[in-house]
């Protein structure tokens, strides 16, 4: 339908995007920051590691005020590919979907309005103790999913944190889910070697072994996760008793995914994944694997492909860099879907070009 | 229509409350503080003046969470009169209306998701520079206001702050407004004198003279205001665009009223004031008068009457303790109208009694 890729459970996938066409969305995006992306190799989603911390808080920036306020130009990978917060902007600008920018835990504050839960930075996971206050997080995280709940037809909830999917392995990996090789990198070249070694020494550190925390998801996201995970988890938890509940990111997702359902599995029937085609056909991760061995819900796949773009900053997504981030392939299919399919891949692609142009005055 | 009571604008309020029958609301909370509130004999909102900087957060608390958390107990007045949170908290369960926790300037944060515009608390209006960064604050709640009216049908925007309705005086005053004894009071004893005499120390601090800020909202509110306000209004500059909006409070919804006319005066077809029978009814001050000098709006009142409870905590609002606070007055219209009259003032006075006695239990 539309241009949306079908992957795990094609069958409730095309359900749910019947169900939600025309319908109102709510897009959320959960920030937090870990000192795990500091770590020299680890994250691409800045141009150097120190200023990372930057990365999120600018994001949202450009989500609702359509520029950055607290960094010049946008986010940027090393090699100068900007933000995926560029997508997902273009797309809630087209659909005129509201936004709500929560706050897991931060360094540096956005210039715009954020929910607060309470939540502080996380620590490098190498320590084994990423976080102090997990699930009180996750508990104020609830009480705001369900009055979000009531707000919207749906919710789609993405996440910008550097260095997240090392801290994702590290859940994956401390509940005990086969993880090894499978998240994905904003890098093409995705350093699977150093971001092992980095969660087993968290594992070893905080005295667990593989699989310990498998029904205990607050001693592994406290453990070797990061503050955006029990955030992400308590707003899908709070919300989708009432309304269904698009996850939106990469491999990310698995994590939050796995915390939601060690908390409340009975959820996850009204729980989806929408991401991008960049993640779904990357060499170097495996988000299906991953989902299949946690709940048989849907992927959802947005269909972009910035092949044909006349700027090389967005041409490079074709090769693997980004993929993915601030829920760039949720917001994607929530305008289409709004839309009833008037927005299309190409009308985005125009509107992503036309900010691109203005944003970054090339 | 059902128990509402209609004033200024009548035609208008009716047509208002026609077309909001049955509706979705948004509810949302501002909460701030300003240290005038701790001027000995300025507020009842607390027990004692120094403890009213939890007041704002525990009332949110028993709004999310049916109880407090920051506080034993539910913040009273000196005399044990326990707050008009518990009157919003019943309406909004009763009616399922969600709720949105926006803090303009705190000094004690909430156990409760609260959505942060990078305000800080008020100080002491006898400095004559009571906010520094209005402006900010005003313009991250538009962008918060113009979101939230994408995801309802309209807004209830009430407010927490001691010490609020001197403030709201001295930016009445600064704005040219004839407010002097006309702004309420929580005690039933209004000590207009005391609140002259801060203000106009306040404005002779500021170098100001009555009236000299009427076109200028942002160096009233940041001379001899309070970091709700810029906040309030805010929002309601975001959403009436789009939503109808109730400004849920009593005689500080004047002074968040002038504020909102002063920045865009279109926006005033689409509000109006939501407050309680107590309000409306009190002979020490004159929300309809201070209305009328402003802006042809219209005022709803909802016609509680606690004189038939059996609890004398209750009872005392009769007596003209208390009267408005935390939106209860604009809750409990959304809650009749969201029901379309299922919910009387009846209805709700059982449901409030019955939080009563399990909250205080009594």
């Amino acid at each position: 339908m539309y241009d949306i890729i079908f992957a795990n459970n094609k069958t409730r996938g095309t359900t749910l995007t019947d169900q939600l066409k025309g319908k109102k969305p709510l897009f959320s995006c959960v920030i937090g920051v870990t000192e795990t992306a500091k770590i020299p190799g680890i994250s691409a989603a800045g141009k150097n590691p120190d200023i990372t911390d930057y990365t999120p808080p600018a994001d949202v920036e450009l989500l609702q005020l359509g520029r950055c306020k607290c960094i010049p130009g946008v986010p940027v990978t090393p090699e100068g590919i900007p933000t995926p917060a560029l997508i997902t902007m273009s797309a809630l600008k087209l659909a005129d979907i509201p936004s709500l920018v929560v706050s897991a835990g931060l360094q540096v504050k956005p210039y715009v309005p954020f929910l607060d839960l309470g939540g502080k930075p996380g620590r490098d996971i190498r320590t084994g103790r990423a976080l102090d206050n997990a699930e009180e997080v996750m508990n104020r995280a609830k009480i705001a999913g369900e009055n979000l709940s009531k707000t919207a037809d749906y919710l789609v909830i993405g996440e910008s944190i550097p260095g997240g999917t090392t801290t994702a392995l590290g859940i994956l990996l401390a509940m005990g889910i086969d993880a090894k090789g499978k998240v994905s990198s904003s890098m093409p070249n995705n350093p699977h070697e150093l971001k092992i070694k980095t969660v087993e020494e968290g594992l070893k550190a905080s005295g667990a072994k593989v699989g310990d925390f498998a029904q205990d998801p607050i001693k592994a996201v406290s453990s070797v996760g990061d503050p955006m995970i029990p955030a992400h988890a308590g707003l899908v938890l709070g919300a989708a008793d009432r309304v269904p509940v698009i996850m939106a990111g990469g491999t990310q997702m698995a994590a939050a995914l796995a915390v939601v359902k060690a908390s409340n599995s009975t959820v996850l029937d009204n729980v989806a994944i929408g991401t991008t085609r960049w993640v779904i056909t990357d060499k170097t991760s495996d988000l299906k694997g991953l989902v299949a061995e946690i709940a048989d819900v849907p992927i959802l796949a947005t269909d972009l492909n910035f092949g044909q773009s006349s700027f090389d900053g967005l041409k490079a997504y074709e090769a693997g860099v980004v993929k993915e981030g601030v829920g760039a392939g949720g917001a994607a299919m929530a305008a289409m879907l709004k839309s009833k399919g008037k927005i299309t891949k190409e009308v985005l692609l125009r509107e992503i070009e036309k900010n691109y142009r203005q944003i970054l005055k090339v």
